[in-house]
């Protein structure tokens, strides 16, 4: 199944809860965009391929829900069900990259209030559509950088959960391994939520490619011995000068992919470029809950004192000088990004004519 | 109270039990040395320092339970007891450095086996006391390089816990702030015992020094952004050219200082130089129980899929490049750290002199 989904039947969204894998499996229902926001914000589901998608599902359930009887009325609710989405996550930015392709496709719209409501269900399925045949091309183009007998060191969860289906940086292994490459996967656990533990780990088994688990602080180490070939990492938005703003960790993992001339590479669609941001340290950086730090146990036992703070920074920044490439559905985009991501954008385009 | 003692009354070793802190506080005694090491592998206690007081008292401890009737003989069992204590944990080198220390006063000793068995108890409490009064000169010598004001990211644990008493990198900051500069730690978790969450935590608490705990992977953030002023970790080892093996982790961290200009300290005694070692890629790394990873739980629920497989390296190589400066009880030596330390030896002899 999906991570994110429509049921026709019921007219609501379905999400997998992901708070809960890998020990319980459920499916959770949406009939309305706030609570679509609240399971964004709680992290039900979370990726920022997966949130572009639930946006772009939150909007069109915001349509679903008014009771706008004209265009403009509806358009009007529609704004305001945006800028709530909007302010559910901050740092992904394929939120309001769906948010704003969902209105703009609301404002172009020429029809009755209820043809939009109709029209705006069927975009959203298209962009869930459309992020599974994105991630699958990326996973091709991504896979050839990828030889017989690698170790590959993987950073948070970007597998299928991540997206609405296949994943961005785990897929390119997904389908490394499809195509018969002997390869094998450290998962990193990345606190603190730990997203490998939990999702990276459940979904190789069912991928059925073999991995172990790491401390995040670990990886430098295992490179420094030889063991790891290539890192693969997603992202959640990527400045206009291929900066990265990822997942907490991804740049300290980067930094030592690049002591150890380890090739470390991006891999997410170009709805996660902001083109309108000339550099990462511009991304606003979501600070979490401390209590996402601090709610750790050991062996049954509370580990932090009863009294401890905490910080707890759920992205950061790699600058662009330590990422081989980035690995987009237009290929893989080698440094100068501004340069020869404008240079395939172009090509494409041309193609298109 | 201390790390480590010895109990006069009873004739016994007491250490504070390490893994069950900080929401239990046990004292365990040990009356042989087997124990001992049983006590150093499990980590009731550990710390490059506090191991080395553990395996003199440990050699202590088996003079005592020696039935040996002659000087020979005793030094003989000594001999064994050394072999067994060196291999319960293979990184830090003052383990042996103290098993070595106390063959060499017991093969210099003059007198009955009786005699020598009250010496070697003398000479392991002298040990332990020549631990606080190092880590006090080593402290002083740190903490002027701490500035009011100063924001400091601290790794693991290295404090009273680690040693005998007062702490190394810790005992540095303990010091600054004894001498009234305003300082903040930042407490990297230290993943995967989370020395760092349960042990530098609690002791900051008990000093009454303000903390934040943060993941490991976010260290690097922080110092992007500008947060931290200085870091501070201790050693297992130091290799002669100044390579530095400490707890897993340390290496990441003092990349992401050397890449972001922050000066990265090395706080450790002159016993934790191996000067018989060239380089740090020759130091053993520890691989303990994958378990140690796996047995996380998150909201009282086991976090990796059951039939999850780990990694768990428990020490890393920082080579002498990233680091800033050694702490020692001689000062601070800069790099180069060969001849600088050599220097520094060098005056101390004729000083002695």
């Amino acid at each position: 199944m999906r991570t994110i989904t429509w049921n026709d039947e019921k007219q609501v969204i379905e999400m997998i809860d992901q708070r809960i894998l890998p020990h319980e499996f459920e499916i959770l229902s949406y009939d309305n965009y706030e609570d679509v926001a609240g399971a964004i914000r709680t992290m039900v589901i979370r990726g920022a391929p997966a949130i572009g998608a639930a946006a772009a599902f939150g909007m069109a359930i915001a349509a679903q829900g008014s009771d706008a009887k004209t265009k403009e009325a509806l358009l009007s609710d529609l704004s305001k069900a945006g800028e709530f989405l909007n302010q559910s996550r901050p740092t992904a930015v394929n939120l309001s990259w769906a948010v704003r392709r969902m209105l703009k496709a609301g404002e172009a719209f020429e029809g009755s209030a209820d043809e939009l409501r109709s029209h705006l269900l069927t975009l959203a399925k298209e962009i869930a559509d459309e992020d599974v045949e994105i991630n699958q091309r990326m996973a091709t183009f991504g896979a050839a950088l990828i030889e017989d007998g690698d170790h590959v060191l993987h950073h948070c969860n970007t597998g299928a959960l991540a997206t609405v289906d296949w994943g961005t940086a785990l897929g390119v292994i997904r389908m490394a391994h499809e195509q018969g490459k002997q390869i094998h996967v450290f998962v990193d656990e990345t606190r603190p939520r730990l997203q490998g533990t939990r999702l990276t780990a459940w979904e190789l088994e069912q991928y059925g490619i073999p991995y172990d688990i790491i401390t995040d602080n670990s990886s430098g180490y295992l490179m420094r011995k030889g063991m790891v070939q290539k890192v693969f990492f997603g992202a959640d938005r990527v400045a206009a000068n291929g900066d990265v703003a990822n997942k907490i960790g991804t740049y300290m993992l980067s930094l030592a992919a690049y002591d150890n001339a380890i090739p470390a590479y991006c891999v997410a669609p170009i709805s996660t470029v902001d083109f309108d941001l000339p550099r990462g340290d511009m991304i606003p950086i979501e600070e979490r809950d401390a209590a996402e730090v601090l709610a750790l146990t050991l062996m049954g036992k509370p580990v932090a004192p009863e009294t401890a703070s905490a910080r707890n920074f759920a992205f950061d920044v790699t600058p662009n000088r330590l990422v081989s490439g980035w690995v987009t559905e237009k290929g893989v985009i080698y440094p100068p990004f501004n340069v020869n991501m404008q240079t395939a954008l172009e090509a494409h385009s041309e193609h298109g004519k």
